[in-house]
């Protein structure tokens, strides 16, 4: 009897609240042979494992992928490493789950897995619910309406690139804003944005944290956290 | 003994596959009294409660809110209507969920309850998967890498606004395309993304379809049809 090779899962666990994770993502985490996720530093296990921790079986075999997080230009042999590991399992029939925090193709490092292993072994996406989402939903504000074109931005960007782009939208979210946040301001208030903007830090995570922007400290603004310009519309 | 209010809450079902709701939905889907759900034709069932159909229980009350598809522009009162409706339930002390596909207040309908009811009953949103996320999932296509800057589009947008609109995205998803669709292939063709879009029909639905992009017949354009311009960015 000829083995087959296993089936590899970029799973979608959501924005951090254990309960956000989908009823697929959760059945299949629970029935996988292998749980592997990303870790940032060697020393702790990682943001995406802590979220679904309840959820993992004492028998399932835990890998852990170490990305560093500071290394992003030479982090080709980390991924690398990581798929020749995942592809051992698989090759020997057993099912792998990969755990990615929100969604696996939204501005994840699952992407870097499955562009090494996604045309060798057979492997399926399920998508969850990203924190830009989330973050609407905490703050009680309304993101998008009927035709609005809406924007995700990465806060990292120059102000210069970042107020073109805002330029454009509807309704938008800035993601990873850490050091960045008094560089985002200033262009928020340039655009005349400032007065729309709402804050929060780790949306549905036990840490959550929503704040007035301007009583926000800029020196203390974690790199999980995001700006909301919800939809001007008005129904 | 004064009898407290019931609570209102905006779930995000997700994008067609029942499997795809997150378990917190799930929990306080099953566990309201009162189901109510988005109608476009009073004489069908309406597409989020038909996704969510086998979670639904035989003694929960369920409430069809009646929303004109084409009449968006003078359909406040269908939307004062069915506030109305619901804030009898909820002043019973009624739990009341209002079902959403994908999420609440990412083109939903569910913003304009929540416009007129979120300030007098307790009132939450469980954020979902969209539809948009879910489709980079179903193609196989990874989104969003890094730094990238994310555009989601309504394509009903006149072509010259669409052009300046995708011209700041480095991954973009254009979303309700139905008879827009030669419109935008033009715009697509013009920017030279066409090669890299992709397309989906009701994605992780049962009449899911997906198909190569040239291949698609203009005139049977499906609303929920969706175009993807993943990120050309490579690790």
């Amino acid at each position: 009897m000829i083995k087959s090779v296993g089936r590899l899962y970029g799973l979608g666990i959501g924005p951090g609240d254990p309960e956000l994770i989908t009823v697929k993502a959760l059945r299949l985490l629970q029935s996988a042979s292998v749980v592997a996720y990303p870790i940032a530093d060697q020393n702790k296990q990682g943001l995406a494992r802590s979220i679904v921790l309840e959820y993992i079986k004492p028998k399932q075999i835990e890998i852990p992928l170490y990305f560093p997080f500071k290394l992003e230009c030479s982090a080709q042999p980390y991924y690398d490493k990581a798929a020749k590991t995942l592809a051992e399992y698989l090759q020997l029939g057993q099912d792998v789950v990969v755990l990615c925090e929100g969604d696996p193709f939204f501005y994840g490092t699952f992407m870097y897995i499955y562009n090494r292993l996604a045309d060798r072994f057979p492997t399926e996406v399920v998508p969850g619910v990203s924190s830009t989402i989330a973050s609407a939903a905490v703050l009680g504000v309304p993101l998008t309406y009927r035709n609005d074109v809406y924007v995700v931005i990465p806060a990292i960007l120059p102000a210069e690139i970042l107020k073109a782009k805002l330029a454009v939208a509807d309704a938008a979210v800035i993601i990873k804003l850490g050091r960045h946040f008094e560089k985002v301001v200033g262009v928020l208030k340039e655009l005349g944005l400032y007065e729309r903007a709402k804050y929060v830090e780790k949306a549905t995570m036990p840490e959550q944290r929503i704040v007035a922007i301007d009583r926000v400290n800029p020196s203390e603004v974690p790199y999980f956290s995001i700006i909301v310009i919800p939809s001007q519309w008005q129904p």
